[in-house]
């Protein structure tokens, strides 16, 4: 299947679509999760376009995996979470359901279950405050 | 917390502990994980120990992230599946059990959803047989 170029990410790294940024560089931007499964739940979206990894020229994935790790470790901090997940879905039957490779970074905390995707969007005032939160962990 | 030089995936590395492998290079080995969560799930781990992503060499990512990427198309294709799951869990609370960094590649298949974590090990049989169909996936 071929890349769409009007998918939802892609229309956010254009700007037509609004994000809770937290961080970009040259190889990735990263954002609130607009339906997180916990707290402080961020996408990490490399620039250059593939569906997913399975079709992602491998030249990316060192600039990616960079921004994976500083989101991880500034959202683990921002949150004072016990631990960190990082998820990444390949086709429908996996959860994956907007075709632009990302990674899910989400903080975990003991005895808290990840939400199902209910497809309830966050308030956007919580997920503002929590994008500065990270944003400030980053900063430090 | 500092890296234990003899967790499991240290010791599998090392020859010390037998493991249905399916791929190795400068970067990495990949081998079954033998409490699959789906068919063919399978276990990537970079060579430079890190207890986590949190605490891992940047440097390591572009290697590592390759050898996931072969994995996952060819535990796709080994298997016939729909998409394909990659996980990686930083400290117990996000289900880390294994303190060497490790990529989880799991093959996913529509309506069929992925095993709970019940610690029971998989067949020998089995394992060697998923093993034998990624590595001739691989090798095509």
């Amino acid at each position: 299947m071929a890349y769409d170029n009007d998918n939802i990410f892609a229309k956010i790294m254009r700007d037509e679509i609004p994000s809770h940024r937290v961080y970009e560089d040259d190889a990735a931007i990263a954002f609130m999760d607009v339906m997180p499964q916990g707290m402080g739940h961020t996408l990490v979206v490399p620039k250059v376009p593939s569906r997913n990894l399975l079709d992602a020229d491998p030249s990316i994935f060192d600039g990616v995996m960079r921004v994976v790790q500083k989101v991880a470790k500034a959202a683990k901090e921002a949150f004072d979470a016990d631990g960190v997940a990082i998820m990444q879905f390949n086709e429908a039957a996996s959860g994956q359901s907007v075709f632009h490779l990302h990674f899910h970074v989400i903080p975990r905390f003991e005895g808290i279950p990840l939400k199902p995707h209910t497809g309830e969007m966050e308030k956007p005032g919580v997920l503002s405050a929590n994008a500065e939160k990270i944003r400030a962990a980053l900063a430090r």
